[in-house]
């Protein structure tokens, strides 16, 4: 259930309730590919960094453990101890990037796992159940994420056959909803809208989606090699075409910037691998923008990466001390940056909240991009 | 400042007081190699298991980030943000296992960095300089470990050699805690017996380095290749010629067995890796003998690590899900094993010390001991 609390311009400030716990939006979802954080990053330390949501990827998770191991264990919110909500992914993305030769056909696609190389077949209904036996608070629709260079026509074929996946997703989800022994009886489904960036098929496929009266509509397949500007210009054509009164989810997107660009055209539901991926490859987001720790000037650098910051590692180590585990190659080097950068998003994300309902953040967005100009001084 | 509380058998339970605070004995301390913990663990975790001392090795940090970087970022302490005490080794070990061509002179060795391959010079006097710059509560003695295969006249040599750079250890200690910028002017130091397993030579060196009268002693050299037996053996003749009245630690020992017939023997320092290397290669210590985790067995077991362990990891995840982690390779769960692993030496230590108050610890080894050899059920 979503409540639209707030806009400022087509900023949307909201909360969604599920049954484990509300959400408040705009919200960064803070991604745990195969039910964990990457960078040694716990269930315990989400907690204190202030995430609402953890995103799992259905795709590895059927492949490693198993969705019916998960299931068995009692979910995936007892399998990694976390009580708050989580959204799966359908699997789709990661079929159509990650995984071996696979073949599209209506039913489905079929696919090697990029783990064992051993044949899968995921159509509409395989992705439903899977989520279900994950039992995650929210479930995507099982979509194809045309490629990037792909012709009209074959997105257009593409975007025609995401509809019809969509009600059967729909009503594999509502079957699956009913049954005796599925763990989240109250699952809800996001819808995903597709269409490259040609934003008249994009508006008519955001049309007949949003007919399905789903819990949430996501809009799918950008940040895949477009540019900036071309993502900023399908977001402000497709948004108006989607409910308002609904969650607005900008899958897999992106920077701080991008963030910010976004919310101001109205999406309050995000994720991305960057946070962690940058963490995990020495850099930290800061208010004055990225910094990189490797850098010989923090060699005796005894300040947080970020003096205004409040999260568990500025609190308790210093820009010399993250440079020096990361050039001894220390694990904790990297579980401190990624844990840093984690709270940086989903503190961003609390200010956001803050800006849109004191009607200031146009002003708000525009003081924080100018602080990433400035960098490290 | 030692002081023995009580006795039970040859087992000590006492408790040194430093600049950083009351140590506990028998004590095992948590090693963070390049000051920091491997598998991720930090310093705040160790404050959550019950770590009282953590030891850092001086031949590491002299090389990276280097002790005079440490010094100006204000020790060690402040380095790695932990406010209880830590003891360096002397480099000693590391020079003689680690480094590249060396040279042994009565000045001291020169020998090669493995990070960078420059030729370095340490004898006592610059271990000593070192350990001050980093500012550790208790610095140990340079000495030399020779080969567990050396013959008797080498061992002689050598061991005399070890004495005559106590001496200078001493004198260099004396002098640098009275320096105006010595960031702890109260570092304390302790000698280290060597002999390899030749008890006379041993007994005869425990004599000349007791009447230097320092912080405490230590047994070296031993756990590089001799038996447990061998090993036990000389403990039992070399602890009578130790004082009881000061700390008396074993280096680099060991398994949860070994040091229950350590502590019987009068030892009550302790320090190990295996409890951090155990955790990375998927192993768990608990009360029932070690455990793999990447047993098959354990795809769909909801329980914790130990069921009478009441670690993080034991209080939050399942064996299901730690074996998981490991299998995807993710590195939360080498960080759940460590932290698991040290937490369970950090408990047995508290076991222990409570087992020599009550004097009952024959008692209480023994049913440990048994404990171990039952297995995981």
């Amino acid at each position: 259930m979503y409540r639209l609390i707030c806009k400022d311009g087509n900023a949307k400030r909201g909360e969604v309730t599920t049954v484990h716990g509300t959400i408040q939006t705009p919200v960064f979802m803070n991604v745990g590919t195969a039910a964990a954080i990457k960078g040694a990053v716990s269930t315990m330390d989400l907690q204190e960094i202030g995430t609402q949501v953890e995103l799992s990827n259905t795709y590895h998770l059927h492949v490693r453990p198993g969705d019916k191991v998960v299931k068995q264990l009692g979910g995936l919110h007892k399998f990694m101890n976390w009580d708050k909500p989580i959204l799966t992914d359908s699997g789709g993305f990661q079929v159509f990037s990650l995984a071996g030769l696979r073949k599209i056909k209506e039913e489905g696609v079929t696919f090697q796992s990029h783990v064992d190389g051993r044949k899968i077949f995921m159509g509409p209904e395989e992705s439903m159940q899977i989520q279900s036996n994950l039992a995650s608070t929210i479930a995507m629709a099982f979509d194809e994420c045309p490629p990037s260079k792909a012709s009209r026509q074959y997105i257009e074929d593409s975007v025609a056959r995401t509809t019809r996946w969509l009600h059967r997703c729909k009503a594999e989800m509502n079957r699956l909803n009913s049954l005796e022994d599925t763990i989240n009886k109250q699952q809800m489904l996001f819808g995903i809208n597709q269409g490259g960036t040609l934003n008249d098929i994009r508006i008519e496929h955001a049309k007949q989606i949003t007919e399905l009266d789903l819990d949430g509509y996501a809009i799918g397949g950008l940040a895949v090699g477009e540019s900036h500007d071309e993502m900023y210009d399908v977001i402000e054509h497709v948004v108006p075409f989607l409910p308002v009164d609904k969650p607005t989810y900008l899958m897999g997107v992106g920077t701080p910037a991008n963030i910010l660009e976004a919310v101001e055209r109205g999406v309050d539901f995000f994720d991305c691998v960057y946070p962690a991926r940058n963490g995990r490859h020495g850099n930290a987001y800061t208010n004055h923008g990225k910094m990189t720790l490797l850098n010989a000037k923090y060699e005796l650098d005894s300040r947080p990466l970020d003096e205004t910051c409040q999260c568990p590692t500025c609190r308790n180590y210093s820009r010399a001390y993250i440079r020096h585990l990361l050039k001894a190659k220390e694990m904790l080097g990297l579980r401190l940056l990624v844990t840093h950068n984690l709270y940086f998003y989903n503190k961003m994300m609390e200010e956001i909240r803050e800006a849109i309902e004191q009607q200031r953040f146009a002003e708000y967005k525009k003081a924080k991009l100018a602080g990433f100009e400035e960098g490290d001084k």
